[in-house]
């Protein structure tokens, strides 16, 4: 077989007859070029909120069985779609769903985790001399049910897919140029990066960069697959290259700004300081399936401790709730929520070796008067909560501050 | 088990939220009733067209394989949302694919024949308590492709699955009432018939009556399953039956009378006559997939017959190119055509034991100065080719001739 390489579009990409159309031509383009090609697809835009919109009208309550089937459609009608305008502008072309490409997940439904890729029929299909066009999202359990990967599952099934096929790299292609140093909306000089590695990469996307999932990045690092995002819309978009850390190469201390807006904060206050008290809460948030993000504890007065947690901006009611039922129990002084912050981040492999970089952040924020309210860090991150209204200010900063704005502008 | 019943409600049925919903709490009701139900359903109202459409839209040839992974997602998303809507008030649902309802078709993508069903998966849901939401309308081929029975093939589906089951009965839920004697539009006394006989409806299906697809019919008739037609959008529709005839039963002679305005008309005059010309036409059809319907001949003069045959509207202008082309080679006379027929006929399974049923028809059209272009019967139908601008006549004169206004008017 020649080169063979796994490309995914997006909602967008595929969003209307004409955009599938565009996309074919560019697929065909390629094959002719002489590559060897399995195209993956998302539903068209607007189609999987359509279809949960309608299960919503219908019941709150809904089995996970049936939204898999339900959300899966989205998917399988723009692969069909696309497939059918491949073989009309004669690239040959054969559509295939989660079943049909072989991905094989666990039991869980609507959030499926790949277990295996049974490429087989993929690859008969290939050497017949046709492009894959997979319906992403969905795949399929050991029971035959049919099940989803979850909000923006495309991605990992390109990943999954390029990495069973052992293709030459994995090529996402989506409504942006690539990877950015910060958002342009908020910093007009923020530049796309021409490379970024796996972890820097999973941090952002952790971070909320809606740009990869964060579960492709994680297969793609596992099984070291090049990682290319890139934009359809535009002709040669070269895009930003996800990859293994070149240490060879002089790096920036700081790759890229976030800011994070879906984030909240609940504070309890005088909390008895015994062990096993503050944990309460935390197993009773988990117990209803709310993610806590950061969590600082104060010791307030001799006794009592002050603890504080983000969780995002849709859960906060809920969390509160739970809170403040279980705070009556231990007889907490008081309960909070504040709904009013954000999460800026900076992130870059170049902090392993650059001591210093938190405090310079730090230092930046606050010749702003920008409040700090809680940190975290990681190996290679730093997050600072904010008030939400100093949010775009500090990531404009910031991208100052580490010269971001400095470096060499790429295509 | 309890009496199981297999029900197909049509896209109308679930063509809104609202329907589904409405629908959900009829199923809710009957199952609490006592009934064991499998539930097949079709794509919601229009949603098969839209998907068509977007095919259409990029290409005008489209590979059946394709096609049959796109238009089977309508059915997927219906089944999806009623089974969601059933579990919401109570009524434990499972939803189906073709392939999970265990349909399997031979390997004709979009004009699959169903060549078996294995039930199996459904027994057991029927077992646990569940009703099942098969969709309709589609299976899956020895090969694992995904295939579709060709429009209206859920009322197929149905029947199969109603067969596999040892059903006690297969419902049929639409927007009209039943079947009636002629279409209520054309003939306001027209009326609902409690009974009919499979042969009587596979004629009236076959002459395009939608209420029932011709293959539904045909199975339910070759495994001896009670079919019933009632209104999803009424209570307490009594609908009706069609089963084996009744001879203890005093019948009317004509039960039905049907207005076919999908006809058109080919003349070839001068066609010499000579074994095997005349052939060289219908093959040249067939080739094309091109259905004819009558066929007369007449010896026209000496050595030389003229030939008319009818096929459907939309295939008049391909039809003609083909017999004009045949007929430069031939040296016919003249070749033409003419789109502004019609097809009047009348069913009855009563035709049988009363001799002269034909005769008076042609003398009832006579009569309205109404002319006879062609005739064809068979034991229970006679059909005539009219002046479409005569057809809603026709009808309404063959109503009140056969006394079918007089027959005991039904709930």
């Amino acid at each position: 077989m020649s080169k063979l390489v796994v490309q995914k579009y997006g909602g967008t990409s595929v969003g209307t007859i004409e955009r599938i159309k565009k996309v074919a031509k560019r697929i065909a383009r390629m094959r002719k070029e002489g590559l060897d090609l399995v195209v993956v697809v998302s539903a068209m835009a607007g189609e999987t909120d359509k279809l949960l919109d309608m299960a919503n009208q219908i019941s709150s309550s809904k089995k996970d069985r049936e939204m898999a089937l339900l959300l899966s459609s989205g998917e399988r009608i723009s692969s069909a779609l696309l497939s059918i305008a491949l073989n009309s502008i004669g690239c040959s072309a054969v559509s295939m769903t989660g079943r049909q490409i072989g991905l094989l997940t666990d039991n869980s439904h609507t959030k499926a985790r790949i277990k295996e890729v049974d490429a087989n029929r993929a690859i008969k299909a290939l050497k017949n001399g046709n492009v894959v066009v997979a319906a992403g999202f969905q795949g399929i359990s050991e029971h035959g049910e049919v099940t989803t990967l979850g909000r923006g599952g495309s991605d990992t099934s390109a990943a999954a897919i390029a990495v069973a096929l052992n293709a030459e790299r994995c090529e996402i292609y989506t409504d942006v140029n690539g990877v950015y140093t910060a958002d342009p909306n908020v910093v007009p000089n923020a530049h796309k990066m021409d490379r970024i590695s796996y972890d820097e990469m999973l941090e952002m996307s952790s971070l909320g960069a809606k740009v990869l999932q964060f579960r492709c990045v994680e297969f793609c690092k596992k099984y070291d697959m090049p990682l290319i995002v890139k934009s359809s819309l535009v002709e040669d978009s070269k895009g930003t290259l996800i990859c293994e850390e070149d240490l060879s190469m002089e790096q920036p201390i700081v790759s890229g700004i976030m800011n994070d807006k879906n984030q909240a904060k609940i504070t309890i206050k005088g909390v008895p300081d015994q062990p096993g008290i503050a944990s309460k809460f935390f197993i009773g948030l988990a117990e209803e399936n709310l993610s806590v993000d950061m969590i600082i504890q104060n010791v307030s007065d001799e006794g009592h401790t002050d603890i504080s947690f983000t969780v995002t901006k849709e859960d906060i009611n809920k969390a509160t709730k739970i809170v403040q039922e279980l705070g009556k129990l231990i007889e907490a002084r008081n309960i909070s929520a504040d709904p009013n912050i954000c999460k800026v981040s900076i992130v870059g492999a170049g902090m392993r070796s650059h001591p210093g970089v938190a405090a310079k952040m730090f230092s930046a924020l606050s010749k702003e008067n920008i409040n700090i309210i809680m940190i975290s860090t990681s190996e290679i991150r730093v997050s600072c909560i904010i008030e939400e209204q100093y949010g775009e200010l500090a990531v404009r900063v910031l991208h100052k501050i580490f010269n971001m704005t400095n470096a060499e502008k790429n295509s």
